[in-house]
């Protein structure tokens, strides 16, 4: 990224490794939709010449004089949110808010990101986690936002085993919402969206019911076939300023609406997101409305990573576009922002 | 209430038994904010000829045959909620929600409410509670709502022991979010409200800092006073529809907004409770909005009454206006409509 | 059961229904061990011509004139725990323990159980749920007791999304336990048991490693494919008095010990169940007991019957040895005492 | 501490300060039961010349070159336990487990306690805060441990407001976990002991019901003061190996048994800490077992301090036997073993 609306390719010095640090040469890279809020909506302020990219796979190439658990030549995966855990928002139990609001999240916000050819993450003892022998890349690069991201909007929403979901949304975040309600033991689960590629993905991630806009009002289509009742629990991974109203509208009393969404932009002058004040039940129906950050740390990776392992779900299936090299890194990302029918995550291996 | 915007007295039949259930002639009653926009406002829609309250302490007139720990002659305390115990709602864990959004609150409300002769409250056994020996009119008629909510919202709040509080708003309710902060374990208790009794009362039970509008912005003086940091808990106790966004913008990341207001109207044409976007931290800051409707039943009762026999809390300092006989209630409806400064809350006792 | 030691068949009155209560003949039964305690080891005390068994589909044959959900001819879910839903312990959050410890269990324990031609439900409305149409007898009876109870174990072990966990015992509770584990979202799942056909549905509902003590000690083999660390949760669902020092030694600092067990017998004069002091952590290492009775109720047997219908798990894989007609029930349950290396399960058909 | 059993002055070199560390000169002491432990019973194991104490108040004497918040002269508040924030346990959420079961203990149990001239503390800017101006020594030195320690009792026992407690013992972690109690809204307190100094102290924080074993089996005086009905939670802070029982014994089902004891020896040859079967609902009435250590760090520190500062409960109440001077620490420790009825804790000034 060059500036807003403008990304090109620029010539940088080699990160320093500080004493806890390491220095990562990445392997497998995957553009995120918010890379194309930063660059061409500038969703999080100007930037100049930062280098982009926050979901990387790498190989060790440093690690500093204090780091204990890894040496050159390890295969990582590196989340996208690296927190300083030596942090007053640790301490408090929220590691994504270290050093301010959303200040776990590094890489092509605060810093360079890992679009490049060497990059550097903070605390590799803590940030840092061993690839499984056996994985694929294209699996792989799908844990450090993609599959902590989707499966919070799940951890987050309070499901009980035997809970009907809703995700709004499915794209990649919004499928691995799906797997995510899954894996907390949803019984039905809506997923919301059109795109052939998604919707097949999302029945095997374990949706069970598709609904899609072009059939009529969602929330209608939500209310009948629940019998009017709505959902015990809604995850949102899509729609713009006003899709809480939506959620909201689906929700039973009681039931929880978990915030996947990053709201880059809102309403108005004021700029604000909208709650409807009789679908919330006036502020009474303990619809609460519960957010986060992608977790990110090194125990996290291990347990997402666990659960590749362990067939716990497929992330490879959201691979839809797979590239190698460099420079190919472009297409990628332009891809990523132009969103064919087809694709669900575009992924560049690097060797 | 006669129709909105009029009340009067009506004579009306004696409300029916249920064999589960009470009948039950009030000695102490108390107007709440909420009968005044029932009234005023036309909040919950058009109601005609119905009774109105629902803050009463009484004596049992009558029980159902099938009712086994109460008697006529009991002196009772009535929650404000009566939630239908054995209804699904209850079976997921939200007993203000039994029957939908809101349908524990049956009095004044779904049936005639409890400034009546005699009135009618359903499961006896389940909502009903003792009045202890000893325990004054003025203090235990504070129970069935104004405790019950506003320490709801501390409870909604995860306070933990020394966080940072700040309660927005000193009416009965918010006053009940400072004492509900203080037995949570807050440790600095902001209070945001001008009228001078309030003030006299926020300090006793427990707010360490008054915050008054009249000296500039809350929301910079309360980030001044902490340093910019913010606060660990909002609970939001009054205010207009677009009160949430004072409360994110002194919310620490991580800090929940536990909102106690009864939203009666809201902004724009699309009827609306606006969140400020960048306050929200775009929607990831985990400055999570918890909300709730006063929880009622016998054991809540039972629980708040101990409080205040234990001296945790003396709720008859809130009692600033207490009128003896039938004659004066529509006086103290009135004077909870016109709010003089030097009111909190009038009670009525009627032996 | 005639006495302790003794069963056989007797003659009864068709219990009377109550307003809110129903009739239901039975379809489909399923002895549980629960039912040997009772009997042969007397382990609920003494109990005299009273009828076993709470594991039943059946279909409605009579309803108390309350009951607005359930008419004659209705095909229902019985669940095990049927709890007083208008009672102290629900308003506290506790149903299993409506009318004091257990108290929700009333089958063959309080009063007759389901193994008679018709029996009887409290509170029908909320307390039986509808069999969905072409749900197999077979998977539906496990539900009641089964499901609901080695669910339980997983959902009170504080699993997170790919948490490693180790299950001891593989019965059908056990087996319940791995499958809630999964539901759960664990990575890792160890499933401690040595019956082959036990062995096998552990796999298939998700356990990835088997550990059989034949092989050494199982706290040795769980420690070192751990690599010392140990698992995050353990679920107790089988072993004697002494179970929790094994799970107590597997058990990571901050790991929950969920216990699925019902202890018939203890240790020592004293009758006591015993913890591992340096185990333990000396009572400081956060390995906290976690405990339950299965829960029950009208919404979890509909989320579990949704767990069914979904296809998240398959409970017909547990029904081994399936049996048709009334003269096939004592066999049925002399088996489950029996135990034969083949037997999960045995179901009685009765339609 | 020489050896088991002999204490002494012994001359040791100064420590070193890591880069993130401090260095700390004490200026108030408070000797521990659990010091009594390690040099007369040995509970945790043989120490050679290892020097005592984790209970201090101090000054900065010096700071490694990373430490951002303290410089040499601020007065600090000490943690008895200071984790390392950037380890493993820390992400899963258990900060007094860093580095294995209980590794946040680190003073006088992995390394040199506070017992000396300088003494070190690990990752200052996480562990270390800033003394209030105008707290006195005595309130303060008891922040480190007592406090930390008692409330932990009362935040793990899931106290609600109005909740009904039972503290047994009331020793200085006692009396802290009935003011904890209080803090998290309990309404009746029973505090179970004798000592008068305690029983007074006991009284001011918060207990309503006072209970001796010089009266009768305090299970008994507990249940029939409840008529029968038990406690909604227990804080054990006394009693030998076999409290968990007595617990148990006066805890209603759903309630929770909160464990603060150090269990330096258990029953029999297996070293074991028993439950009763009976008592503990077979397994299943929801009496769960919760544990921790006391929790450390600089958060926890500055909320306790700002308990103190807005008078939430005063500490120095404890301090019962306060001296002056380093040559009164061996007095003050011997009487900490001694436990004269008038000493709920002794305080070295040292300055």
């Amino acid at each position: 990224m060059l500036k807003i609306g403008e990304i090109g390719w620029i010539e940088k010095d080699r990160p320093e490794c500080g004493p806890r640090d390491a220095i990562v040469r990445p392997i497998a890279l995957a553009p995120c939709t918010s890379d194309v809020h930063t660059v061409w909506e500038g969703a999080i302020g100007d930037r100049h010449n930062m280098i982009l990219g926050h979901e990387a796979i790498g190989v060790v190439d440093e690690v500093g004089n204090e780091v204990k658990d890894f040496k050159p030549g390890d295969r990582v995966i590196v989340p996208a949110i690296t927190p300083d855990w030596d942090s007053e928002a640790v301490e408090r139990g929220f590691p994504s808010q270290s050093g301010g609001a959303l200040g776990g999240w590094k890489f092509s916000n605060f810093k360079d990101g890992v679009f490049g050819e060497y990059f550097h993450v903070n605390l590799a003892d803590n940030n840092l986690a061993i690839l499984p022998e056996g994985m694929s890349l294209e699996a792989a690069v799908m844990i450090p936002d993609m599959l902590s991201t989707g499966f919070m909007g799940a951890e987050n929403a309070a499901i009980e085993i035997g809970s009907t979901v809703a995700v709004l949304g499915i794209g990649a975040v919004g499928l691995c919402g799906v797997a995510g309600a899954r894996l907390r033991g949803a019984g039905r689960i809506f997923a919301v969206g059109t795109r052939p590629k998604s919707v097949e993905v999302a029945k095997k991630y374990g949706a069970t019911d598709i609904v899609s806009y072009k059939d009529g009002s969602t929330v209608d289509q939500i209310l009948e076939a629940t019998d009017g009742a709505g959902v015990d629990a809604v995850i949102i991974s899509g729609g713009g300023p006003d899709i809480i109203i939506d959620a909201l509208n689906i929700a039973k009393p009681g039931a929880k609406i978990s915030n996947n969404n990053y709201y880059g932009s809102g309403l108005g002058e004021k700029d604000t997101i909208p709650l409807c004040r009789v679908g919330w039940g006036f502020g009474m129906a303990q619809k609460d409305i519960v957010t986060g950050l992608c977790p990110g740390g090194r125990v996290r990776m291990e347990r997402l990573s666990d659960i590749v392992t362990h067939g716990r779900m497929d992330p490879s299936l959201m691979a839809t576009h797979v590239y190698k090299g460099w420079d190919k890194l472009e297409e990628a990302l332009l891809l990523m922002r132009e969103k064919p029918r087809d694709l669900i995550k575009p992924v560049v291996l690097l060797e």
